[in-house]
């Protein structure tokens, strides 16, 4: 894979700035200035726009071209911030990108109006980059923007009841993080001009890309580096979420190891002081090695989907960005 | 008028009961139940169905096809709900159609995100009828969520600055209120095949009523009967809002007078013991017979603009409809 990885590179620090100029465009100085500048706040804080690169790599992976893209490459991540904006009221969420969350800086009447103007500007963008494939793009953005919902009240429901199976968990996930990712491949073959059998394939990149890369965001919480990660280890074990290592861990568990993972439930959530003895739970019940299991064989059903792509360098370029997005932060 | 009003309110019986069944469809027994169950409940919970019926009477006007527009129907009704159950949160509001608001029924959270869902499934009605005119059906509708959101933001801005125009509150108004009712008209020309200047003569039609509607509405606040009106009269006195009817009394009152209307502002509204007296002021000032004159500008150019409706029978519709609107509740 040597031979294109520093090229790879490049196209993405590249087109990074290409994205991030339109995404600026999208809202700056926008009138009114109290419903498009916390837009445009959580906007500048920054991200690694993973989505929008998809949708630009799979428009050059069906061979088209990327300035018909742009618009809707904005789109993508205008929606996704859409999400975050929301979701981080209903998390309560105080920071994110180790910045204000938008209700924290501003008041959540705000953040719920400009996440809905964000959502709508995405509306926009992308219909300016579908001449001709409208119909068929905006029913892959609307299909991403209804999972999306759907996979977080299933998130949310998740918080309240006592029994998730690993199924229920790989459904959630699959539409609240999974279907974005799908869809971002999705629009950028359809953009790039590409047959229903190239669409279907690169889709489906995205949906088990997207499966892995929140298991192994599970993982992460677990066994990153803290400076690493930005986030502080056990994170999820504290707020007592039901991610794929609690789920498989209360699968396999019995006795007293069991207990200790009921008691997470009832009690919402572990002290700090409980994470290190929880990971070595963890790690007892083998289920550290499980979730990397499950990352691999999703990652291996992306990674073969994309063997149909005829273009060499773009075939690859997938190949690394599956890496990016699964090793990413270790 | 006198021999099609009959006819007119069959079409607008029988139209409401199949645009009822299609909204009840879209989010009934649909899953997950977290998500769509407070969706369908708002739905559920009533509504005179204009903007629903203003798509269909756009389609007849220019000769198209009702049955190839009642997804679109029910999409631009799960547009207005949308805005109704996000609207509710940001004014705190406790009731609606004498039913407790969502987030009062549920939570602020699920309120935030049945908003989003209602937003997600009108974009996928939407798409079901839109073959060929994807692009332009889909565009309008995004700019009517645009627009709509950029004047709530205006409302919400007003509520705070000391001074506003009264051209300024018509921008609001035009964003907030008048936007969809013209986006309505538009969908429904489109979809029914109209050409580029029925499409805008009937689009021109929705947002003039649509501005007339909207100071129609501030009026009854004040001159309304308790009883039809749902709401209790001087509400948006008690609230401080800032109507035509408070904008139009600041500009030309002096003095004293003056005085009790930036009263208004400083305390943030009026005591309901105040109402009758602060009407008293307003006819004193003559501002009920100014939003009288407004209202009748803004319905005759929006009559202007449908006497190009070629079907005599729908030309009449249009009227009814102006009518209905204007003269309703009173």
């Amino acid at each position: 894979m040597g031979r294109y990885e520093d090229k790879f590179k490049t196209f993405l620090d590249e087109e990074r700035k290409i994205v991030d100029k339109r995404l600026s465009q999208s809202l700056k100085n926008r009138k009114p200035s109290s419903l498009y500048e916390p837009g445009y706040y959580i906007i500048e804080g920054g991200g690694k726009r993973l989505r929008p690169l998809l949708v630009l790599l799979a428009v050059k992976a069906v061979g088209g071209k990327l300035n018909k893209a742009y618009n809707a490459a904005a789109a993508v991540e205008l929606l996704h911030n859409f999400t975050l904006v929301h979701d981080d009221i209903m998390d309560n969420a105080n920071k994110r990108r180790n910045i204000l969350t938008v209700h924290k800086k501003y008041d959540t009447n705000i953040a719920i109006l400009a996440g809905d103007s964000l959502l709508s500007v995405a509306y926009e963008y992308l219909l300016k980059d579908c001449n001709g494939t409208a119909k068929k793009v905006l029913a892959a953005f609307t299909k991403g923007l209804v999972e999306v919902c759907e996979g977080q009240s299933l998130d949310k429901e998740f918080e309240l009841s006592e029994n998730v199976s690993i199924e229920e968990y790989i459904v959630m996930i699959q539409k609240k993080t999974a279907a974005m990712i799908e869809m971002c491949c999705t629009i950028g073959a359809v953009i790039g001009g590409g047959d229903e059998k190239e669409v279907r394939s690169l889709a489906n990149f995205g949906k088990n890309i997207g499966i892995a890369f929140q298991i192994q965001d599970d993982l992460l919480d677990i066994t990153g580096d803290e400076n690493d990660f930005g986030k502080f280890v056990g994170g999820d074990l504290v707020e007592g979420k039901k991610t794929f290592l609690f789920l498989k861990a209360l699968e396999v568990s019995e006795g007293t190891d069991k207990d200790r993972f009921l008691e997470i439930i009832k009690n919402k959530g572990v002290k700090p002081g409980q994470i290190q003895s929880y990971k070595e739970l963890y790690q007892k019940l083998n289920v550290l090695e499980d979730a990397e299991k499950e990352i691999k064989h999703y990652t291996n059903l992306a990674l073969k989907s994309i063997k149909k792509i005829k273009n060499e360098k773009y075939r690859e370029y997938f190949a690394l960005l599956a890496d990016l997005l699964i090793k990413r932060r270790k």
